[in-house]
């Protein structure tokens, strides 16, 4: 999967917290950066830590870099996502002191993995987002997952959901996760879905707490729309959709919520060698190794 | 466990909604009791249902009555338990239209009910409540459950819990349930909680979607003192307590929220033969019957 | 999905049990298919029930006829599945009392809907199968699952897992579930897998009462090849392999066992119209109806 | 909880495996309590490992001795718990390299632990046991559990479950946990059963995969009798009860399978400060500290 590449304008991306492992960090990717004779473009977020004064929004860092490395956490990384996928650039995540699901690279081993970049050996793959459309709202994206929630309220919420044309039922709960294959191992995993692997083109429908018992989670085709329509009798007040948890949108009353796949995957890279389900062992705790 | 008993002022208490079958249900109650010359005093929405004027608050009618009679849907009960649970008098349940957990008693079979009961022909059954206290603020009691939630907000919540004096854990979760037996086939029980049979001298802890998967619910004596302290990593703001999730409390930084059993239990009246197990298969579907 | 086809050779397989429903509707059906003259063979169970002595293997059938009418349950239609599926003809299937995720045909209903394919009206699905091999041993086919068991020992087995040339990990349970998404509503949602809508096209492994409790549900690719090996701590004559819960295959030591998708997928007929949400909601008691 | 008793007469049981680490134990442990001038017993195995031919059977200990101690993991310590149990003497349990929820102590603490006891300076708490009986087979005891299991066949069994007299349900399943708290670590979390603090008087009724999703586990009073009959549509072949995953009992049919609290409990001895929770979270992997 690996294909020799030259990056020649790189966009540093971090989160803002600093800490003096993430200015470490950010000045020791800057230096390699020169070094190596790349164009740099920063973030605010990181112009503001290494007290620089040409930072810039990172949804406009796709239009002149071609490659965007991303300082954080899998936090840092989902907002990069979506402000970065419609821009087709790949996205590299360093993780600062614990291992992330999408930020698999230590900053120790950074610029290695930096020269193994520039040299074109690396992994790519891709991950599906999705797309919420709320008539009325701005549509907005997702890398983990798009969440109906019951807002503000101790009571459980009530809709129905469509899978396609097809009714898939009306439940009670405290909300339903809509999950890609990546936020798999986030919020939908803490509610009881299933671990889908990375580049299954299917969908998590996870009820969260529900009612009935026998309401399961259910996977369907990448391709489906889902349509959420919240029950007459839940006061629109008292419910919330979220995408990644960070961006927000209102549920008004008799508006359909659709979540479709977005247009545009995500480029991922990646170590050569990456292996997924050894994230999975070391961040789950399986804690046993291959014989 | 049946006793002969002269029940003598009797309170009625109802849910507010004027449906027909809940104005039946109230002046069929009030004739019988007229006739058997028993001494009625009427809630506030009774009152208002039977166009009186003599309506008195729940909680005063602990003093005066000796049996409440209440109609409605188990969260009527839930309330008129946290009410009147002081003053010692046993409650009697009629549901309308659909068996609950707690109102067991049909309206066509609440006259022949009745009747028992004046005879002395009927079973009482103890259920413990429990006594939240945030400095503060006043105590709260419940019946079902104390819960802990994630308040207006998509983030998780951080907090610490004891058991007695004995530290449990540190977790993140969307919150966690304190239950009553009585409340473990209510929101416990979506929440993945396990049944407890009603006269155990237990609670259950049950904590919402938590992130560490292996936080699994857990069952503890019911004379233990839960201590719930949220972390300084979360904000007060985005939490609140909620008793049967009516009552609601905040949960200011760096005070304790405790919960115990209440000193005194709820009196329940049920029919004689009454089968808890039965409502359960009833209410959860398993359908099987007795060989 | 519906194409006018003509059927002319049709096979009648039933399940062994002589009860008058099951005769009814055999008669039933082969009244209708000799008015409509087509011809007809059948199993060797239905011969018996008919008192015919022109009964044939069920595998056989697949040569002379160019569609089957399976009568009985699930069971009936799983087992007639990995028996005919290569030859390609498509099932159809005719409950016999109790709907079934794969006979959804009722009697009373069966000979409208027997018209309704002879005028090329009705829906045609795909199922994938699985293919178990384990070196030494006659390959088996599972049209819902495959799965590892403990077996007569009241211990754990332990075993490791590949997804292609992937370490999936190693670990203690009961057993492990290879699911189709015909089979997600079987074994596996008892065992605490997901719901996988019948199209997609994945399988999901799901462990049996895993000894770590971070051992979820995971669903990977339908292409993907499962490699299960047992450990060498386990005594072999402890493990026993099993497609659709009828053919059992040895799990002899260090001999690895395969789990891929069969070749050709089963061809079932559905009445147009066909709604495999409705059959669930009615299966798992969801028991609310879209608005 | 502490108090100054006088052990003047020490079983020291084993587990017969013949580690290094085993034997230098072992032999710690004789010297320490030779020095101490107590008296001292062996289990078979523990002479067998020390090459002296004065090995007793484990169940003869209790008679002559006022303490064992019982070197090797929890399996180790359950069964010496069923065969002292009625004896009355305290078990103290050193494991040998893994933490285990029974054995607690590690060797390299053993002898202070030793001394520590010898001066009364200890927690005792008391564990119950559960009673199987089966008409015309003999009483078993467990100290974690009595299991219902599916044997030898890939299918689902039917049975019926009594609490009391009451009527809780018929299920079909792979199998019934009956834990005590201290099973409710071992396979009934496994199961999905909740955790019980260790001292409650309750037991856990866990079902294993059961086909019907609302039969979740329900814990009910330490003193319930639990029947449990088989159907007549189960094959009693295929069906085997165990105690502790040890000891294993026949259950033929139309005969009651009957748990219950057994009469005397398990006294366990803890260093100071012994701390349930903390072995809890180290052995659940909670990983976080209290504040």
């Amino acid at each position: 999967m690996s294909t020799r590449t030259s990056f020649k304008h790189i966009a540093l991306i971090s989160k803002p917290d600093a800490t003096p492992q993430l200015l470490d960090t950010l000045a020791s990717a800057l230096r390699f950066l020169e070094k190596r004779g790349a164009a740099v473009s920063l973030s605010e977020n990181s112009a503001d830590l290494l007290n620089r004064p040409d930072g810039l929004p990172v949804a406009s860092l796709g239009q002149r870099c071609d490659l965007a490395i991303v300082i954080g956490g899998d936090g840092t990384l989902l907002h990069s996502a979506r402000e970065l996928v419609d821009s087709g650039i790949p996205l590299l995540g360093i993780n600062l002191g614990r291992l992330g699901f999408l930020v698999d690279i230590s900053p120790d081993l950074m610029c290695d993995m930096l020269e193994a970049v520039f040299n074109g050996d690396y992994e790519q793959e891709e991950r599906m987002l999705l797309r919420c459309s709320i008539e009325g709202q701005q549509d907005q994206l997702a890398l983990n997952d798009v969440v109906l929630h019951k807002w503000n309220i101790a009571r459980m919420i009530e809709y129905e959901t469509w899978v396609n044309n097809g009714f898939l039922g009306a439940q009670r709960s405290d909300g339903l996760i809509v999950s890609t294959p990546t936020g798999s191992t986030a919020y939908a995993l803490s509610g009881g879905g299933p671990l889908l692997s990375p580049g299954l083109d299917a969908l998590a429908l996870v009820p969260i707490c529900p009612h009935t018992l026998s309401n399961r989670p259910i996977v369907v085709s990448g391709s489906s729309r889902i349509t959420i329509r919240i029950s007459g009798r839940t006061d629109p007040d008292h419910v919330r959709v979220t995408c990644d948890g960070q961006a927000s949108l209102q549920a008004p009353p008799g508006v359909d919520i659709v979540v479709r796949r977005h247009d545009t995957a995500l480029r991922l890279l990646h170590p050569a060698g990456h292996d997924h389900y050894q994230i999975l062992r070391t961040k789950l705790g399986w804690g046993e190794s291959p014989p």
